[in-house]
């Protein structure tokens, strides 16, 4: 099976932003085994849409279109599928009533009555609902091929087609399932994990590996053709790749580095907390955006200024003066003052220069001093950090929360 | 004038990678007036490419293709412009001493002679140098349009756009300037945003409107053609825009809503601190993002048990014991807690259930109390934001950051 992605919107063709909806898509049929063909982007003009939705369903089996469903003058989607299937728009009474509820919900304001027109399909459409927004999609089955069309908020898009679009192509098309795993790995680079690879390669017979570096990190991806009965081998691959990857490995698939850290806390029954400076609250947000985080994350303070370090962490103001907020000896203190305070058992601290301005010769721009107060004492490291203000906070939020990953591995 | 962007290759169409050189290319075209109407995505394939490259050339001016110029058998590009144009394919004799060259500068490994096809190029072609790679790219002119294929590396495709691609058509095209700046706004919905926009149309004669939603808020973008001399009419646009969209418009162009609180603290003098739960950090880590934060934003705490609410905030137990940690009560006093013991001017506290487990009838996930201490008292709000956990999170980041905005606007 063969699959078109139609996205829809001038922001997209302008540069505005990027067409992750199309990337998704594709990631997402690719499990199901359907092939993305070609990908479209034209503007919200009725005639545009439907012509590359004629042109799509010549050929494709599967055709999704994202955008263009809001309940402005420029959102033509609805109008442009109906132009090239030939039919006429109709209000679909039987939504009506959810719209409305949807709009008073949100802060009680009544529904603009200009609004009807997102309720306001293609004949032979049936309605996908959209739990995050207003405007429903559709799907509409023409000959051997279906159509879909869901809006281009991204969210929005994603809960539309795990909720709704690929339960019914599993369920309605003979898909043949691609099974991939992956392996998620911190602290080594791409070519030495490929080296890596060469004794392993011969054990991975029938499953297909790639490399895909993230910042910081790189996760090995492990993908093998045939569904089910492929299952086994997939997960020995896994399980040979984790084995010789050793603690570079800190998960698989959807673990992320803050679940890692979480669990491992868990089996200890350790409570953790932050003492941040450079990094402002990114890595107490990065720990706490996973869920049921309350049960081993217990509190964070954000000492950005030198009089907080003092006040919330009992930092001496002679150990600053002398060394300067970003040393060595104030990230030991931030964090052996938390621990002591707050009676959890390890705390991370990172002080350090962001950036763009601030840097010396001596401390640069990127330098960060971090530091974990465990049970068994308090280690400190020094980095420099590449990259902008954004990537040095994100490079420093991973790095030092894999030290404490590590750490919580091999503590006694 | 317009232009078609046709990038080719699997690993787009599979999803592996985001096609940033289609956005790259569509935001440098637009710089010259010429407006990207499709973007289209193909396979390695030359009879695929050759289509692709018809379709376009039927209805574009400038038709630019990115990828499939390497040396192996699944680059064809090449051929499928010389199919699409009835040309053959040449060697280009003048190009084989250049790319000799660059292979032996690449770690003196002598050429291989199959990458000969990099330099065989249709009938026709005026050669693109490529300053950082060993595949040229070319350009053809066809009627009135013109062709250009460059590699699909973004560093090398951007060295040759910029280097060549660009001042090719600023010298043999009429371009246009096209200028574009954003008013960005929160707080109002997209529908009672064009609902404003009625009275305002008229005096935005020759300015193009587009409302782009982001989650939360909304970017009304105003476009003018003709170069610097309407410079004048767009920013007389802008402040009309801005004018109309009152205190709901928070900047404009790249301006976010972190640097609008960080302005209005600076033009009064104050500094700030931030008191959270559900949000984890998320509030201090948003505003601590932009350069310079360290002049206005004082410290964050993330008191994410009770204990930490006790300790580190002040908060009574027994208020926590009567009304619940998710409470009116509690999200005062954390507010007014932390201003008393920091000694900012205003503190932004919030106590909610990001879920996904935790709520209940009366305190469902997503439900959140915010409050903001500032000198003129502490004002309370209750909000229900839709989504996971990560959009509630989001979602109270914004809202929040927003009302204290409004109240910096209002007080005395």
């Amino acid at each position: 099976m063969n699959a078109h992605i139609l996205t829809i919107g001038a922001e997209i063709l302008a540069g505005d932003i990027l067409d992750t909806n199309a990337r998704d898509l594709a990631v997402a049929f690719r499990r199901l085994g359907i092939a993305v063909t070609r990908r479209v982007t034209v503007a919200d003009d009725e005639e545009r849409i439907a012509e590359a939705v004629r042109d799509a369903l010549a050929t494709a089996e599967v055709v999704i279109l994202t955008g263009g469903l809001g309940p402005t003058p420029d959102d033509r989607t609805r109008g442009g599928v109906a132009r090239a299937l030939g039919v006429g728009l109709r209000l679909r009474e039987d939504l009506v009533d959810t719209l409305r509820a949807r709009y008073l919900s949100y802060g009680n304001r009544a529904m603009p009555p200009g609004n009807l027109v997102q309720v306001t399909l293609p004949e032979g459409a049936d309605p996908i609902p959209n739990p995050l927004g207003t405007a429903p999609g559709f799907r509409i089955e023409h000959g051997d091929a279906v159509l879909f069309a869901v809006p281009g908020i991204p969210v929005e898009m994603q809960a539309m087609l795990e909720g709704d679009i690929l339960p019914w192509l599993r369920a309605h098309r003979p898909v043949r399932l691609l099974l991939s795993r992956s392996v998620r790995t911190l602290g080594i680079g791409e070519s030495e994990l490929v080296a890596r690879f060469g004794s392993l390669f011969e054990g991975l017979e029938g499953v297909e590996v790639a490399f895909y570096p993230q910042t910081p990190g790189v996760n090995v991806k492990l993908t093998v053709r045939g569904g089910e009965e492929e299952r086994e081998r997939l997960d020995r691959a896994v399980r040979a790749v984790r084995e010789a990857m050793g603690t570079t490995a800190y998960g698989v698939d959807g673990e992320t580095l803050a679940g890692a850290v979480h669990d491992l806390l868990r089996r200890r029954g350790w409570k953790a907390a932050t003492a941040e400076s450079l990094t402002g609250g990114a890595i107490a947000a990065y720990l706490t955006a996973v869920p049921g985080a309350s049960l081993t994350f217990d509190r964070g303070v954000v000492a950005y200024s030198n009089r907080a370090k003092v006040d919330l962490l009992g930092v001496p103001e002679a150990l600053i003066a002398e060394h300067g907020a970003v040393s060595e000896p104030v990230a030991r203190a931030m964090a052996e003052g938390l621990r002591e305070r707050s009676g959890v058992e390890v705390v991370v601290a990172a002080t350090g220069i962001a950036g763009p301005s601030g840097g010396t010769p001596e401390k640069p721009v990127g330098l960060v001093h971090s530091a974990v107060a465990a049970p068994g004492g308090t280690r400190s490291w020094r980095s420099t950090h590449p990259g902008g203000r954004a990537l040095v906070v994100k490079r420093t939020v991973r790095t030092d929360l894999n030290r404490l990953r590590l750490l919580l591995l091999e503590a006694p």
